[in-house]
This record gives C-alpha cells, sequence and structure tokens, in this order.
C-alpha cells in the first residue's frame, strides 16, 4: 500500500475538485483525506489531498497526472510519498533552547524528518550535537569570509541532499545564493509578534513600547527581512513586572513552542505558499 | 444560481469521497467547498460540502441522492439551501448579558437567522426584547406549572416553525419532551470549563477549588445534565486577586463570546454530532 | 469610613514604603491593599495604596500629605475618594458595537462611572443613546468645522465635568486642544495589536501579511497616532479560511472587551503612566 | 548586603502592613518590594516582603521579629535569605520530555537551585541525567518494594537536605510518609485542566468527551489524589481532527511549561498555600 500527498493549486475554475477526485478514482486511488481553500480575493484554488493505492508508481502517476489534470488546469503541484523521510539541515548560533528542543522531539520520535548535520559559525554548541550523535560543521562567518562560508554551506546542503533548512536561532542573515535553492524551504523563528518589531532586539523594543502582549513568529526566509510568509505564531501575557530578561526567558518558551510547531507542518506537507502568505491545512 | 450545503456521515469506506463529488458533477454541481474527517477510533466518516447550481430542484436532488448514493453506503445526510433562514427561539431567565449580545449580533447583521420569539419564565428583560421589537413571551415556570409551561412552549415553538433553540442563561432544566423533538438542536452555555464544575453555581466552584483559568462552554442538550457535545469552549485566567463577583463578571464576557460563536456554528451548518462529540468543519 | 486611592510616583530611594505607611499610620489610616513596582531601567518607584479612615478631612489631608512627604522625595501623586464616581464621556462615529457594550455593562452596575453624555460626528447611533437616556450631542465635524466642533466638544465636556473620555470607535483624530486638557484621560480602541499595523485599516493589512494571530489594543490618546501608553490587549487566533469581513466581525469581540477592561482598569485608578508606558496594578 | 524575603499569613487585622513595614525601619532594612492579599472570604491577610540590609544577623531578626511582631499578630510566617539555592530533587519515570525541559533550564542558568540528584523507579532516563552530570538513583518500586523505595528515598532526601521536591511525570502516587516531612514542598504536574480528569490517562478521557481545550496542571501533593492546592495551570486549543496521540503530544508542551512555571515560582518564593488554595505573588 502507498500512500501519497498532494498538493494543487490553480486559478479557481469550475469543476476542478470532481475533475481531482474522478482522476484519482480512475487510478485506483483512495482518496484518505481531503482539504481545500479558495482564496477570493484572488480567485486562487488551493487542494491537498491523501490517497492511498495498492500498485503504485510514481514516475508513470506523475506523468499521467500532468498530462490529463496539470496542462488542463494550469497547475503548480507538488506530489509526495507520505512515507518518505525529508533531509532537514538545522542552522544555529549560540543560543540552544531551540535546538535542545527540536533534537529532544526528534529522539522521542516526534519529528519525521533525517537530521544529517547541524552548521553553526559558533562551536558553542557542539557538545549538544556530539550528545545526540548528530554531524557538527563550524563555518565562521565573517563579513570577508560570508561568501565562502556559504559556498562550503551550499555543498554541505547539496551533498547531503537536505530538503529544508531550520534557523533555530542562527543570528546570520541568509542571502539570496541559498533563497534562490531553497524558496520556501528556510524556516525561520523570528522572536516577535510579527509584524510588530521587525530586526534585531525585539524584546528590547517590545519592553520599550510597554506592550502587554509578547509573540513569537515563524515564517519562511525570503529576501525581505523578517517578511517571508508566516507559518505560525503565538503569543504570552506580559506586565510591566517584566524586565527585558524576563520578557527574554518567556520568549525563548514561545519561540521553541512556534519553531517546533512550523517544522511539524512543514514535515506532514500541510503548508502551502501563495503571495507571500501561507495556507495551512488541518 | 442556488447554493446547498450537504452534510454527511456514515462508516468508513473506500471510495465515498470519489463517489459524491461524481455525483454533484453529474448533476450539473459545482463543488466550491469540501471538508471531510474521519473518526480512526470508530471508523466513522464525515464530509461537509458546499455545490452551486444553476438549476435545482430540492426535491428531485433529493430523491436522486438518496437512491443512487445513501442507501448503498448507508449515509445519514442532510441538503439545506445555504440561503434559507432557519428560526431561532431564545429562553432566557434573568441574567441579560448573553441576550444583549445576540441581539446587538443580530441587529447589526452579524447572524444570518431569524428570531420569531423570546420565552422566559420571567418578565425581567422583556423591556430588552421590547426595545429590539422581538416578541416577547412571559411562561412561568414552578414545580407544578413545569408540564404545562413546556406544553405552551412547543405549541409556540411548533407554530412558529423553530428550527433550534438557544438557552441563553436559561436557568431550567430543559426536559426529554423538548429533548426528542429537537435533538442536537438546542443550544446551551454553561458557565465552567466542562467537564470541571458541572451543575450549579460554577464560579463559586471553581473559585473553592483556587484554579487559575475559568471558562465558559457551549454544547447541544442531551439528557445528561451539562454532558451533551460540546460546540465551542473557551478560557480566561484568573488569579487569587478576584473574588467571586470578579470572576462572574469575567465569566460573563467568556460566555457571550463563547455562545455567540456556537450559534454562528450551528448556523452556518459546520456542526456535526456522532457519539455526543461534535465534529466542527472550518 | 471613608476610604481613599492614593497614587504616587517618584525617583527611587530608601524609605519610601516605610515613610508612606508610617504617614497612613500616624494619620490614623488603616491600610488595606499597598502594592509598588521599582522602574529598575529608569530607577522609578510606583506606589498604589488603599487606605480607611473612621474620619477624614480631604483637603487637610492633601495639604499635610504634600509637607510631609511629597516634597521630600519629590512625589508626583494623586488621591482620591475611592467611593466618588467619575465623569465620563463617550465619543463614537457610526460603529455601535463598543457603544452597545458599554452601556450595557453600565446599566447592569458594572462600571462605577457617571456618563453624562454621548457625542458624535453622525447621527447614527442616537437611538441606542436614547434607549439607554444618555443625552446624545450630534456634532458634526469637516476640515472646515474642526476648530468649532472641538470647541463645542470643549464645553460640553467643561460644563459636566467630564473627568476623562472613552473614543468608542470614534473615527476622527483627537487634536492636541483635548489631549492638552485631557492628558492620559482620553482612552482609544485601536483594531490591531499595536504597535503592529499602525493607523487605518488595520484588519485589511493584517489579512494581506497573513498573520495567524489579530489583536486589540486600549491605550492614552497622545499627539502621536496610535503610539501613546498601552492600557490593554488582547488577541485571537485566525487562520487563511479567514475573509477579511471575518477578521473584522472577531475583531470586534476583541474590540470591546479590550477596550471594557481598559475602562475599568482606569475607573478603579489602576493605571499609572510614565515616559510612555503604563504600570497596571493587580 | 544581604536581601531577604518575607512571607507572613494571619487572621487580617487593623495596622499590620504599617506594624511590618514599621519593624523594618526599625531594624534598618529597607524594603524593596512589598505585596499584599486580604482574602475576603476567610479574613485572612497575606504578606510578601524584600528588604535588604547592610548589616543582618539571621538569628538575632527571627527572634526579634517573632517577639515583636508574630506572636502579637498570631503570624505564620517564613523568612528566607534571598540568594539561598534551595536544594530540588527531581523524581520521573520513563517520560523525559519535562526532565529534559528541567535539566535545560537549569543548565542555562535559568533555575537558581541544586539539583543533589535524580531518583526514578525505571533506569530509562539515566543516560539524560548522566549527560548533565547529576546524579541519578534507580530505586525501583512495586507493591511490596514500595515501603523499603520510600525508605530508601527519604534517607537521600534527608541525606542532601533536599527543600523540596518536583516530579516530572513520576507515575507513581506518593504516600503520607514523604507528604508530611514536605508539605506543599511536592510539586507535582498533572496532564488536566484539573478539576476536569482526575486519576489517570486524562488525554483519553478528554478525546472521549470531546473537549475542544485540553490543559495541563502543576500543584502542590496532598494525600487527595489530584487534589493539592493549584499553581500553575495552561490550556492549548484542540479540535476533531487530532487523535489521541496528537492531545499527548500537544500535551507534552503545556505540561513542560507549566511544571516550569510552577518551578520558578516557588524558588521565587511567590507562592503562599492557604486552606488548599493559593496566593502567588506577581
Amino acid at each position: 500500500m502507498t500512500k501519497i500527498t498532494l498538493l494543487i493549486n490553480c486559478n479557481d475554475q469550475s469543476g476542478i475538485i470532481a475533475a481531482v477526485t474522478n482522476f484519482l478514482a480512475n487510478n485506483n486511488g483512495n482518496i484518505v483525506y481531503i482539504d481545500q481553500h479558495v482564496d477570493r480575493e484572488q480567485d486562487i484554488f488551493f487542494m491537498r489531498l491523501e490517497s492511498e493505492f495498492e500498485q503504485f508508481n510514481m514516475m508513470a502517476f506523475k506523468a499521467n497526472f500532468k498530462s490529463v489534470l496539470a496542462e488542463k488546469f494550469k497547475m503548480k503541484w507538488r506530489i509526495y510519498d507520505t512515507e518518505d523521510l525529508p533531509n532537514m539541515a538545522i542552522f544555529v548560533s549560540k543560543y540552544d533552547h531551540c535546538l535542545y528542543d527540536i533534537l529532544g522531539r526528534y529522539n522521542s520520535g516526534e519529528l519525521h524528518v533525517n537530521i544529517p548535520f547541524i552548521i553553526s559559525n559558533h562551536n558553542t554548541l557542539k557538545p549538544i550535537a556530539d550528545s545526540f550523535n548528530i554531524p557538527f560543521y563550524h563555518i565562521p562567518v565573517t563579513k570577508d569570509t560570508k561568501e565562502e562560508a556559504e559556498t562550503k554551506q551550499l555543498e554541505l546542503l547539496k551533498k547531503h541532499h537536505v530538503n529544508f533548512i531550520v534557523l533555530a536561532r542562527y543570528m546570520q542573515i541568509v542571502s539570496n545564493r541559498l533563497i534562490d535553492v531553497y524558496p520556501n524551504k528556510i524556516i525561520n523563528i523570528h522572536h516577535s509578534f510579527l509584524p510588530a518589531f521587525v530586526g534585531a532586539k525585539p524584546y528590547h523594543s517590545a519592553y520599550k513600547r510597554g506592550v502587554k502582549i509578547i509573540g513569537a513568529t515563524s515564517h519562511y526566509v525570503t529576501e525581505a527581512l523578517d517578511a517571508g510568509p508566516i507559518i505560525e505564531q503565538d503569543v504570552e501575557r506580559v506586565s510591566h513586572t517584566h524586565a527585558i530578561e524576563d520578557l527574554i526567558a518567556k520568549g525563548r518558551d514561545l519561540e521553541k513552542i512556534v519553531l517546533a510547531n512550523a517544522i511539524k507542518l512543514h514535515l506532514k506537507r500541510k503548508v502551502m505558499v501563495f503571495n507571500n502568505k501561507t495556507v495551512i491545512f488541518s
């Protein structure tokens, strides 16, 4: 039994749902999950579907899907073998809380993923990587070495067939060289409730503004700083009694949970991106 | 153009989704919304679908649906003309906050519903009903007159073709005579986070137990007290500084919002009930 | 028995708490509530105190407090008779949800306040004011009449000894002429999670940015648009399934609750403002 | 400079606050934090105070406090040197998420505490204890060996001067022998929103009841199962799409955060217990 996950988007048109479900029935697929969304502002149709097959040939199915459906409706589409484990690279700097959290979940089987390696611009977190038996590459980044560092990063990513990257409080700006290779495949955690407090030191800005709620946001990295499609956000109540270091401590808990939830949504192929916004299927 | 909403549940079987979408395509329906859920514990399939038709005959469609699909898959099913406004009766006692809230939303066009009348066992809230121009029936309930009161209620409900009832802090236990006529069609608001604090005076119990969060729950009324299928819940943080009257005041805000949300879900036919639990479609 | 509420702020210094509690003991006051906060960034001390007296003369007490304590510690201070009902003016435009909510709470005794009148630049909400028997003044505002309108507003505010103003979705920018007379005494509700989405149409901006959580913020009005000291904020989870009108509807519920909570905090004299931030005592 | 934390409770009486602040002033203490609460139902006064002294003798101060204040007002009281690090023992079974979380926070300096050892009835989590260099004692518990096991536990607790115990998902019922030695000093995490779903398998019960929100509760252990004073609670929204294993996974995140928050409140001596409820100072 093979199970596939199918993601489609295209201009909204009459008869799409019936056409897709029909196609699957004709190919002996049993649909076990279907969800769809229409963006009424832009007239865009989104669909996520899971289907089971007793016999399945991915190459043939894709060719067939393309010629029968995708071209007709001008679809953008992706098909995954649901059981395939993607390769996820983790980039970190010196903060350990998100790394501990991800590796703890990975260790307990909560994340269906391979982690081929961790990259860091510092050596600080190597002991954590070691204790979980994950290869750790220390690639320092300075103004002068940034390009060279990226070349090394890209080599490692390619060599290990990395499917997506998680920036687990990686305190460096990722340049277009990586973004172009991993469009909507680099997940960042920003320690504010975006679009409030873009950029550096958001907890200091939140403290200064006197907000009563702080937050964290996980988003795909795009060229524009902290402006990529939002995957997940969460917030926590604070008060005047909290000093900046209290906001930072509370924020750590938010960051961990929000980033982990974003990773899980991405792994389950529940996120579609269009026009810098996400559709998150349930 | 006619738009219908279709709700189905049955034992989970291969090919249901394709069969339903096919049926609609064959009947010239354009599916504009589809969502489904499978309860894996009990192997029950649930589906909600919206479809548009240029020409539509409800009687013929229902007959056709029944013979072609429903009998084959042993479905339970309901079909609504999406534009039909249901008739909603409101039962109240003396508390005014939920009534004000519902009528304010009704007045501003937020609720797509008719409100043929309000019933109360007290005359207290008649001025509010008057100010919104809704007929108000004062039907006192005592131990001795309970049966007689219910007979009057049932007559009014029947006469006005009431589709469902909202108990907006109606402080009386509704008996089987009404529940049998309105199964999963009587929406209650209970002022606690069920199943905690069933029964009377939940805020007093919450205060005594020293909980740090209070809640409200909207559910369909069944024979068992406060044990019907939960539609919606929400909570609010409290502390030792809150006296019972503070909990009651905070609770009023929870009750209003939770009840309004439950009514809106019911009106949009987004709620399905099975085995005393709800499926809430998005 | 007279009960007073005392609010103090000054530079942080050794011995302030003891000095204040001593002063009250020497004046036969029984302290029933004391709370304090020190802003460690700026070394500012804040205190809120409630005290009961069997015999009390406000004028004499204030004079005494000033000469014995306030001058010594260079305090800013305010003293209220706790039972005094302040006069609150409400400004509205056309949206009714916040007005309904405030008047409903006022009617049920939840707000300890007088409401001498409602001002609006439209006549739309007059029937609501009438149904609650609150005087309603229609003062249209156009570019040309803005100054004249403000003069009328100021006359009414002065004549009725208004202590503070609530902008219950008043869609006009309040100018310095009012702000100067009511510093930190004009409460606004902004329909976003500030500092995100300052200015007009925040729900449209939130929709466009694809945020997963929306919010509302109540703050004191200052010269800078939507940048005054934040009193209260709350948020609600949203998803891609919500159209702009859904955000607006959900936002209405947030706005009502957040504004009501801010009003209640202000009425209980629990809010102190310093350097564009609030201390909110519990 | 010595800093102390003082916790007091007694029957509410006139003049207590002034008496305490006076006492501290007379003893050359500079009060840097004061907060108080009166339980109006039971007329009980609670106070938390932090004071700094240039010269300080704990023994003398306590004797003085007792004779001058405590006996007069019939106070229950505790005084701590604020800088003292308490000794915290951790009890675990097989679940690792709370242990990882606590040790991660401990390691990063977030918890001001000593952890002399971890006790477990299984050997499963020894590698985690090892990786953090914390002694790990495997003390199996069966029906027959329960008393013997407790004797060993009590010996270790005594030998290491343990001040309080954290049950980090310790799947055994702690008997009175331990509770009597550690009254309101054993912190448990229960994986439900108490008082809903007392006892075993709360996520299964929550699933069966169809609740829309799940929670976790941290409380002090008393004789009555899951009925001790609540320190902290938090909740998370769920839906029909979540299977039991999803509730369990979401619950793990709640459990970690709620338990960590409870530990932090206890460490800062911000929790007072009276009549099976807590006062949590800010």
